[in-house]
C-alpha cells in the first residue's frame, strides 16, 4: 500500500545488497517512518521479540528471511535445525511463524549445504509473494461479504459500520492486510464503508497503527477506547465486526489480540456477524480446542502501566498512568471460541468456523 | 477511609468557615492530593462536569451542597426551582444527583424562604451521613456474600479473586465506597481478597483512582487492560466480578462506565457472579428499560486521543495516541441487562435484578 503516495511492503530486500532485508520499526509508528536493516539472524529475533514487527503473517515472513542469514554462517543440517528452533521460539501465539520455518525447512533440508543459502532467500521472496496474493484473495472474497450486507441496509442507513480490534491491515501482513484488506477494497469501490477502531490496550495498535494506515488510504473511521463497542453494537452502530487471528484450530477456535474475545460477546449478544480473516497458513491444524491448548503470550506489565505517545512539543514519550508500584498482569491474546465466530474469511473464500467448515475448503491440509 | 494514616472523607464543610465545602481535585489524583475549596454552585456544577469530584454517590452530595450555596443568594422558589435545575443539568446518566437535588427541594419547599439556607446546609449534611451508613451496610451484605464464595472455593486456592472495573470506593461516595465497600470489609477481617483492577480506559479511574485507594489500604491488587477480563475468566481466574452504578432501572437493568456490559457478558460465559453494588438513591423507579430509556453521556474525543499521567520527570503530562486529526467517539457509559446481573448488593441487603426482586426489597419505594 501507499505512504504518501510511495507504495510500499513492509519487508522487502535492499535493491543494492540483497543480503540486507528492510522493515519499518513498527514501534516507532506512526510518529517517524524508522526503516531498519536486518542482516543477521539475532537482529531478526529481536525484531520480532521487540515488535518491531509484528502481526501473524509479517512475523513469518521476516523469520523466514532470518532463517537465510543464519544459513549463511552456517548452512549444515545442525545450523539449520538450530536457527529454525531459535527463530520458532521468539513469540509464542502466532502459528504463522511455526508455519514459515516448518515450510523453510522441509524446503531446504533435502538440499546440499552449499545451495541453501540461495534457495532459502528465493523460498523467502515466495512466502512473501504468496502473502500478497493470499491477502488480495482474502480482501476480494472479504468484498462480497461487505456487499451482500450494504444490500440489506436498513433504509437511510448511510454507511457501513465495521468494527475491528487490534491491527490487522497492510503492516501486519507484507501487503493488503487480512481485516483491512476487504475495508481497503471496498473503499476503493466506492462503498461507504466507516471503520470504528479498537484503541486495543496495551500497545494501542488500534490507535496508532490501524487509525494511520486507514488515515493514509482516505478510509473514514473512528477511534474508540476498548470498552465501548458493545454499547455501539446495542444501538445499531455496528453492521460488522471483522479481525485478524494469530492463530486458528482445526475446529475454529481463534486467538487474537486479547480483547477479542469481548467484542465476539457482544457480536453475539447483539446478533452483528463477527467474521475473522485469515491465510490458511494461520490455521493450526495440531490443535483442536484454542481456550485449552494454545499458549497466550505474557507480555511485560509495564506495556499496561506506562503509555506511549506524543507530547505537547511533538517527541515521542511515555507516561506512568498508575501510581508508583502498581503492578499488571499483561496477557497479550485471548481465544474466541468457534461458537462466537460467524464465519471465516480465507483466500479460498468464506467458511464456517468449524472443524467440517475448514475441512471442506481445505481438504488438501485438514487430513 | 485513612490516607497516609489520616481519616478522610471525600467532601467535607471546614471546620472555622461552615459556608466552604472542601472535596479532592480527583482529576489530579493520584498525583498530588489537591484539595478544592467550594463556595458557590457556579463552582459546584464545574467540579461535577470536570469530574473533579465524579462517582454517582459524590455527585449527588456535592450537589446538595451547591443548592445550599445558591440559596444564600435567592431563596426564593424561584431561586430554588432554577438552581435546582441547574444543577441536575450537570451531568445526564447518574440518577443519585436528580435524587439528591429532590431531596433537598421536597425537604426545601415548604419552609419559608428564610428559614432555608440553614435547612439546606443541614440536609446536605445528612445527605452525607447517611451515604456513609449505607455504605458501611453494602459493606457488610457484600462481606457475607464474598465469606460463601471463599467457603466453596477450590482446593488448593489461595485467594479470592475479585474484579472490579472503573472506581466505585470510598472517592466515589463519602466513604467507604460501593463495590469496593465489602472489599475493604474482607480484607480487614482477613479474608484472602486479591483485586484485578481493569484500568478503565478512556479516563484511567481504574488505574489512577482504584489502584490507589487500595494500594493505600494495603490490599492487594493487580492492574489489567480492560480487554483482559474475559480471558482471566476463561482460565477460572476470576471469583466474582463487582462494580458500582451510576443508575439501576425499576427493572434492574445497569447503567455504569463504558465497559462494564461486555465484563457482564464474560461474567455470563464464564458461570462467574456478577454483582452490582448500589445505594437505594441509585435505582430511577421511572425507568424500566435501561438501554432504550437511559441517557448515555458523549464525552470528549479527547478523553481518548490523548492519555493523562506522570512523566520520567514525575511532572503531570499528557500524551496524544494516535495520529494528529484522528476522531475519536467516547460514550461514557453502557447499560448491562438484568439478565447479565447476578444480584444486586444494597444497603438493605442483596436482592435478584429484577422488577420482583426489587420491589420485594423496597416496598416502600417502587411504588
Amino acid at each position: 500500500m501507499k505512504i504518501n503516495g510511495t507504495p510500499y511492503r513492509s519487508v522487502w530486500r535492499d535493491a543494492h545488497d540483497p543480503e540486507l532485508v528492510h522493515i519499518f520499526d513498527q514501534t516507532k509508528l506512526p510518529w517517524t517512518l524508522d526503516i531498519l536493516a536486518l542482516r543477521d539472524e539475532a537482529q531478526v529475533a529481536h525484531a520480532i521479540r521487540s515488535m518491531q514487527v509484528r502481526g501473524a503473517p509479517l512475523i513469518g515472513a521476516v523469520a523466514a528471511y532470518g532463517l537465510a542469514f543464519a544459513l549463511q554462517k552456517d548452512a549444515s543440517d545442525k545450523g539449520l535445525t538450530e536457527a529454525a528452533a531459535m527463530l520458532v521460539e521468539t513469540r509464542p501465539t502466532a502459528i504463522n511463524l511455526r508455519w514459515a520455518i516448518e515450510r523453510m525447512v522441509a524446503h531446504l533440508s533435502p538440499l546440499s549445504p552449499d545451495s541453501r543459502v540461495a534457495a532459502a532467500y528465493a523460498e523467502a521472496d515466495a512466502i512473501c509473494d504468496e502473502d500478497v496474493q493470499v491477502n488480495e484473495s482474502i480482501g476480494r472474497h472479504g468484498l462480497e461479504l461487505f456487499r451482500t450486507l450494504w444490500e440489506k441496509r436498513r433504509p437511510g442507513q448511510e454507511r457501513l459500520n465495521i468494527l475491528t480490534h487490534c491491527n490487522a491491515g497492510w503492516i501486519a501482513t507484507v501487503d493488503w492486510g487480512t481485516a483491512l484488506a476487504p475495508i481497503y477494497m471496498a473503499h476503493d469501490a466506492g462503498l461507504p464503508v466507516h471503520v470504528w477502531v479498537d484503541e486495543t490496550r496495551p500497545r494501542n495498535q488500534g490507535a496508532l497503527l490501524t487509525a494511520w494506515e486507514l488515515g493514509a488510504h482516505g478510509v473514514p473511521h473512528t477511534l474508540l477506547a476498548d470498552n465501548a463497542g458493545g454499547h455501539l453494537m446495542q444501538h445499531g452502530e455496528v453492521d460488522l465486526v471483522i479481525v485478524g487471528t494469530d492463530r486458528v484450530t482445526r475446529q475454529g477456535d481463534v486467538a487474537n489480540k486479547i480483547g477479542t474475545y469481548l467484542k465476539a460477546l457482544a457480536a453475539q449478544d447483539n446478533d452483528v456477524p463477527f467474521w475473522v480473516a485469515l491465510p490458511s497458513s494461520t490455521i493450526d491444524w495440531r490443535v483442536t480446542d484454542g481456550v485449552k491448548e494454545i499458549p497466550i503470550e505474557e507480555r511485560s506489565g509495564e506495556e499496561v502501566t506506562y503509555v506511549h505517545g506524543l507530547d505537547e512539543q511533538g517527541q515521542a514519550a511515555r507516561l506512568r498512568v498508575t501510581p508508583k508500584g502498581t503492578k499488571a498482569a499483561n496477557p497479550a491474546f485471548d481465544v474466541t471460541p468457534a461458537r462466537l465466530v460467524s464465519g471465516l474469511l480465507t483466500e479460498r473464500g468464506r467458511c464456517d468456523a468449524t472443524a467440517e467448515g475448514l475441512a471442506t475448503l481445505f481438504p488438501d491440509l485438514a487430513g
